[in-house]
């Protein structure tokens, strides 16, 4: 285990994204759990956000839907697990809202937030259960496509 | 969803084992939360419990060895969801410890205490993700085993 930020991490298992960004924390939380924001970055473009429904408790709904550039709709349902503002938020797709185990889990992440100065330091962790899993989401352009919608995140703060 | 004890059910998913015991719910939660406890209820006899982890934190690991009146080993790993001393517990094997997904989820298992005068409304719930792991656990005697897995408790608590 490789501590990151203060959470242990398993690199055969795990996939992380760790940046400095000239944003504060409020706003990068704010950014991630209020709908209105969250739809606005938080898939790649061209891809969007049709739907995200968010109650910020453990045990509360985090379930959104990502609509690719044909139009094809991905729902993606799961439940938050630790909610600190402006420090951490952990969700999963294996348990549903309630914490019912779900029937096709995928991942738990896991977001840090540290203050650097006026910025952040941000750091997002997907957590799999085996390594297929993990190169699977590493094929499917993790680094690529989380990064890109952190850009998106940065962009849209500094609107806020 | 049925209401019950405050959590929210689904009968066709879920199996809910309700009793009124007469043992204050403080030893109760005692009885839950410490292995040296734990280990003497928690496997209807002549099963054992040859080892049991606890670190009684959201995220933390909930470990337990199940052994077979033959001698075989059956471990349970798994983790705390939500820790209310006293009133509620709530715990998965569809998470590892550090929330990490597991290769075989089972159910989430939610332990509701509530005092009524020197006793306790005992409400155990467990869920499941679909009908058939619900029948499994069903015909696996959920019932009649954590039913006489509870008198063990009930009877233990009254020694403490």
């Amino acid at each position: 285990m490789t501590p990151i930020a203060g959470w242990n991490t398993d690199p055969r298992l795990d996939l992380v994204l760790q940046r400095e960004i000239e944003v504060p924390r409020e706003l990068v939380w704010a950014a991630w759990t209020q709908p209105e924001h969250l739809r606005q970055w938080f898939t790649p473009a061209p891809w969007k956000v049709s739907d995200c429904e968010i109650d910020l408790r453990p045990g509360g709904v985090f379930h959104t839907t990502m609509v690719s550039p044909e139009g094809e709709e991905f729902p993606n349902a799961g439940c938050y697990l630790e909610v600190v503002p402006t420090e951490r938020l952990v969700f999963t797709d294996a348990l549903l809202p309630g914490y019912r185990p779900a029937e096709q889990p995928f991942m738990t992440a896991v977001i840090l937030l540290e203050a650097i100065g006026t910025g952040t330091r941000y750091t997002a962790i997907a957590m799999h259960r085996d390594e297929e899993s993990r190169k699977q989401h590493e094929e499917m352009g993790f680094m690529e496509g989380w990064g890109k919608a952190l850009e998106q995140l940065v962009a849209l703060v500094r609107t806020m």
